[in-house]
């Protein structure tokens, strides 16, 4: 199998996994129990914080850890929103559904929401942000980097602008943390989104930074763990694996964003020089180092992930969170994109496994299927004078 | 070590471990997506579901998956409260505090929160329940089993009374699932809530119970998985695990549940028989079958679970889980104990792999300690005649 599906998951570490095991054997305790069990849990999830933290370059106390991305950006959301109500969020339309479906909820109950544009390749205009910053504003949400089209805002002058008038500035980053360089101090980030499973950790844990200072609501709440901001038996196992991934993500990061970045143009150029009627969306240079993310005009995307899964390839049309709604990509429609253009997406998100053969064999694959599928698609007359 | 902490957590049995490995190394699909890595992690994702739902007897489709009992809890609670804006709820003074934090919370919000009392053996009176239910009432939650004196209320009367007047019941059986048979069908539940890691599976995982007809609002929004009703990336690894314990709990219960009950009786017996000055706590029949809970007057339950600690012994004063808020046991108070009484106490719970050797070790490792701390103790003048 060439898996070519790492913004949706990614497999675990073997060094992570090995962090986990004693954790999911002898080293079972209760982190809030006093005796030694309970003292050895609480150990290691002080150590996975510090190496949570380090990965971009915040405090330790600034990790309030959770059961992943998706919560990390509810708790954001609602954890300022609920501090401040009724108030103004400033967003944008190109944001995971795990900012979107927060924020429609939240202006369910009174909180104005303000969407943010984006251009033809997923770029906000951060200038534009000054306008919509009122007195009501009490958090601006933008993502970091997009999970269908991978553009990079320009998150260091939203933060600027955020600063300056004093705007807690939260930036879902879950496609972003350790695949390129985040230091929250500089940026001038107030809260931001982390998912353990995008970088090679275990599902189902994540965190949100939020800066000293910063007061949330909790969303969560019980027995008082992660002071009180999360409440539950901490997932131990999966907190040290998170941990150990941040770490091996850090150490690694340079190297393994130099080799993605090398591997997703060599990929980009080759199906845009073999394969007729292609266009790459998103942005080309404010790019994640492994997104590639193609329109093949008159095909279905859906059509192609079935059968590149047939030659052992997995790929996706753009979020695989999309599926469970089962509604066309917001994303694409944002950038001004029509239906066919939707339609006819493919998203390939390579990860630190892979290798240039196997993009070699999987631009293979895409010309031979893109044909197939193309010489039976209903556009065909509409194309084919361009596709010999 | 001799480990008798597991109402605040158990050791992850073998089996449950091996049914994980596989989705923490090669089966690293994100459940949404379509090729077949995807498909095999929903495919795990569904097993498990039913392996859940089979060890309560209820339909696949009727659980929800969640990050954990406290998740579990919070969703319950929020869940039914914000379809039915303002209402009331009848809870009880001995639960959890994953359910009365989001209880206060909620109290907050204008919701009313009605306290049903406990006789001094932790002791539920269902008649009473109906002289609280009103037409403002929209859930009554009642735990199953106490985690900390681990009184099983009459759950199947209180049902009853819900049931009659077509109030949704919840109950939080984190304590009680995989110990004692629960059948939710014959009990009358509309929502309950189970967790992972207190029957041997991993922490992190747990699920709510939701009868079928019976609406909730999401507490995490996003992606739209488990029916919209929790989104965020299934954490497979840890539900495949969680399925598996299910299934086995189910297929030893009966066994468990004798083995456990001979345990902690013969606990009980030795301690009363051979420690001058011990109360047992909770009720002596209706009480779960792991649960061993002592006073011992004179003396400190954190001094005497320090030095347990030091023989090996892993125990606990309460829930674990109150360490983290410092608080006296407000189980213990509402059971109308003195603070004296509260802080003599010492929470003993069994697991399945404890074996009767350990059981009696405990003990004459607690005469020793017992008779140590008392003769330091403060209270020594008061005890003295007793304590030869």
């Amino acid at each position: 199998m060439i898996y070519l599906d790492n913004a949706a998951s990614t497999k675990i570490h073997d060094d992570v996994l090995e962090s986990m095991l004693p954790y999911l054997k002898e080293q079972y305790g209760n982190p809030s129990s006093i005796h030694r069990y309970g003292r050895l849990s609480r150990k290691a999830i002080e150590k996975a914080r510090k190496q949570i933290a380090s990965l971009i370059n915040a405090e330790p106390s600034e990790i309030l850890i959770t059961s992943g991305g998706t919560e990390s950006n509810n708790t954001a959301l609602r954890g300022i929103a609920m501090k401040n109500p009724p108030c103004k969020i400033i967003t944008s339309l190109i944001e995971h559904d795990a900012i979107l479906e927060p924020c429609k909820k939240l202006s369910q109950s009174g909180f104005e929401i303000d969407y943010l544009l984006v251009d033809s390749f997923g770029m906000m205009d951060h200038l534009e942000l000054k306008n919509h910053i009122s007195e009501e504003t009490c958090l601006v949400s933008i993502m970091f980097g997009n999970n269908e089209v991978g553009t990079i805002q320009p998150i260091s002058e939203i933060a600027k602008i955020c600063n300056e008038k004093k705007i807690p500035f939260h930036t879902d980053a879950v496609q972003a943390v350790g695949k390129i360089p985040i230091d929250v101090k500089e940026l001038g980030i107030d809260l931001l989104s982390i998912s353990s499973h995008k970088l090679y950790g275990p599902k189902g844990v994540g965190a949100l930074y939020i800066k000293n200072g910063i007061s949330i609501d909790p969303v969560i709440l019980g027995g008082g763990q992660e002071n009180g901001l999360r409440s539950g038996t901490e997932n131990v196992a999966n907190i040290v694996g998170f941990g150990k991934a941040c770490e091996i993500a850090k150490i690694n990061l340079d190297e393994n964003m130099s080799n993605m970045k090398k591997l997703r143009d060599h990929m980009i150029k080759k199906v845009l020089d073999e394969i007729p009627e292609v266009t790459l969306n998103g942005h080309s240079k404010s790019r994640l180092p492994n997104n590639v993310h193609f329109t093949f005009l008159g095909v279905n995307g859906e059509d192609l992930i079935i059968k590149l899964d047939e030659f052992g390839i997995a790929a996706s049309t753009g979020s695989a969170c999309s599926v469970n709604t089962q509604k066309a990509s917001h994303v694409l429609e944002a950038m001004g994109f029509s239906l066919e253009q939707i339609t006819g997406s493919l998203r390939l998100t390579i990860g630190i496994f892979n290798n240039e053969k196997e993009i070699d064999q999987t631009v293979e694959v895409l010309k031979k299927v893109v044909k197939e599928l193309r010489s039976v698609s209903p556009f065909k007359e509409k194309y084919s004078f361009r596709l010999n």
